[in-house]
This record gives C-alpha cells, structure tokens and sequence, in this order.
C-alpha cells in the first residue's frame, strides 16, 4: 500500500473509532449502529463493512486503542501490552498497574462509552460474555501470569489459587467504577495491594 | 384494620412486588412503569399510588422482600436484618455471609429483576447513586461494623480502613456476578475469606 493510501486509512481508522465510541457513550450500545458510526465519521458504510464485520468488533477495537492511548498519553508509565512488570518487588508492580487502572477508569474519555458497554453486558449475559471475554479477560490474566512468578520467586503462597487471588485486586476497582460503592483514587489502589498481600489480620 | 382487610392487603402487596420483579426481568426497568405493575398484579393503579410514590420505590421494597423470602428459604441460616454474625470466630462468620449471599445472587427468582437493575445502574449514575444507597450500601455497612468489632476484639489490625477491607470481600462477589469472569460459589467464597483476612503472601 503507498505511504499516502496508508495515512488515509489510517486516519479514517481514528474517526470511525472516536464515531463509535462517541455513539455508544451518547445513545447506548443498542442504538449505535454501522450506519450511525459511518454518518458520524464521515466515510461510506462500505469503510466499514471492509474492515469490520459488526459494530461489536469496531467497539472492542475502538477500546484497545482507547487504552494504548490512554497508556501513552499518562507518559508510557505502563502499557497493557508490556503486561504487568516484574522488578522482583511485587507490591510495587502491583501498585503501579492498579493505580494507572484507577486513572484510565477516571479518564473522561473512556467513562461514558466503557459505562454503556458494562450496562449493556450487566444486563445481557450473552453479550457480556463475548465482551468480557474479548475485552475484560485479557487483563485479568496478566495478573494472574504475574501471581505465578511471584509463587515461583517464594513471594505469594504456593497454594494460593491466581484465579482467586487476583479478584483481591481487580474486583474492588471494579465495583467502584460500576457501582459507586465509593472513591477510586491511588490511595484507595495501594491500600488493597498491601491488605490483598500481607491480609487484615494481625501478623 | 380488620383481619380480613389485613390480609387483603398483604396479598396485593405481595402480588404488586412479584409484579415488578417480573416485569422489571422481563422488559428492563426503563420500560417498566406503575401502569404496567397494576395490570399484571390485577389491582388499580390507585392501590399503587395509595402505597408508593414511584415504580423506584416499589421495587426497591420488592427487593427487600425478596431478600427477607430467600432467607427464610434457606432455613433461617442467616437473614441480612440479623447484621453478621459475631461468634467471635471472624473467618467462619465471614464464610457463613459469603455463602449466603453466593446462594441469594445465584437463585433465579433473584437474577433477572437484579441484573435490570444492575444494568439500569451502571448505564445511568443518577438512578445508581439512589439504588445503591437504598440497596446495596446497608448490607455493604455490616460489613464495616463486623471489621469494627473485630479491630476492638484484636482480629483485624487497628490501621486497617474497614471501608476498604470490606471491598475484599464483597467486590469479586459483585464482580463474578456482574461480569461473569468466573465460577461463584461457595468454595470462591471460602477462599476470598481467607485469602483477604491471612494475605497471600508467605506469613
């Protein structure tokens, strides 16, 4: 493809994700459709038809991109692609990685459009599952691939399920952004790295 | 009131609830409305207005009544009026809770009326704060008095920020259950206890 054709679909690429994520934070995921998205971006219909196959896969990529730049823009501390980082200090990683989470949950630009896709998975299981599963679960395993060295490396009990364990982290952040449960700060972040790790009983 | 008219009432009162749940399961809570429970119930929509100001309020208290009749269900084993139990043994009070409430969000007659309404809650801040405040935050405060009595007794460490601590604990609950990212059931629920209370890491 020649450079010029390459910025042009590139360019059409970023308003057709802005278009639909704009869309679905606006009117629901139910409302947004192919030919809202195309209206809205300003290309034909068949842009879109070329690259995607349904509104859901411009969504779920719309939200990859929306979360590298997000990564970028808060200065490369940490990108979900580099997976959770192991300096061999396990609560530090942690910490870093739950406290860009609790930024780019705050991020404005991703709130109304990640809060209409969640109300649409709450109440429609069959969609969340290809959401969560697309969008949410990739995530959740980085923790848990991180949980394994750190069994390997003597820092978290051998017997410890990951799969558990890293709801300790992530749930929490969860339930305060979908339900308002209550604030979602770094203070808030770093104090359930450390209660999740050494635990609320006296040691 | 005579016995006769007592009774009466009840049943309507039992019917209208029943008819909310359904049709908040059924068509979402958006399109629900208090003409709409008077029909299915068979009452006047007066009888409603007589009782309620708002489709808000009815289910909520259809809500709670919900969670009053799955406790007597289950054989009184434990009924979130009675606040947590305090035997002095923090880990089983905690897993007797836990499992309650694995089995309350599990059972069916629950499922489709709460998840209108999780849904309806994450997509729409305002009517969350409401429902939250009036649903979810009473149970959420026993937990933080169970944590406060358990700091006085020397089971939880005094530093420890009950409001957080009790996220450890009904966090992945709300997650699993909102999100679908993994099994819930009482086995899930006993090893959050003890993962939350002792830490992963090696003690």
């Amino acid at each position: 493809m020649a450079p010029d054709s390459t910025r042009r679909s590139e360019k059409s690429r970023r308003a057709i994700y802005a278009a639909a994520l704009a869309l679905v934070g606006e009117i629901g995921y139910p409302r947004t459709t192919i030919e809202g998205i195309a209206a809205r971006a300003g290309v034909g219909k068949q842009t879109i038809y070329r690259w995607w196959s349904s509104k859901a896969e411009v969504l779920m990529e719309a939200f990859v991109d929306l979360g590298a730049q997000a990564a970028e823009a808060a200065g490369g501390d940490w990108a979900e692609e580099d997976g959770i980082p192991d300096t061999g200090d396990l609560e530090a990683d942690l910490k870093t990685v739950l406290r860009a989470t609790v930024d780019e949950l705050n991020d404005p630009r991703y709130e109304a459009p990640a809060r209409a896709l969640a109300a649409e998975g709450v109440g429609n299981p069959a969609f969340a599952k290809e959401f969560v599963a697309m969008l949410l679960m990739p995530s959740l395993e980085l923790y848990v691939r991180r949980l394994r060295a750190a069994q390997g490396a003597g820092q978290v009990r051998t017997e410890v399920d990951p799969y558990i364990a890293r709801d300790l982290f992530v749930s929490p952040l969860a339930q305060r952004w979908l339900q308002g449960t209550g604030p979602l700060d770094h203070a808030y972040a770093n104090k359930l790295v450390e209660y999740a790790l050494y635990g609320i009983a006296p040691r």
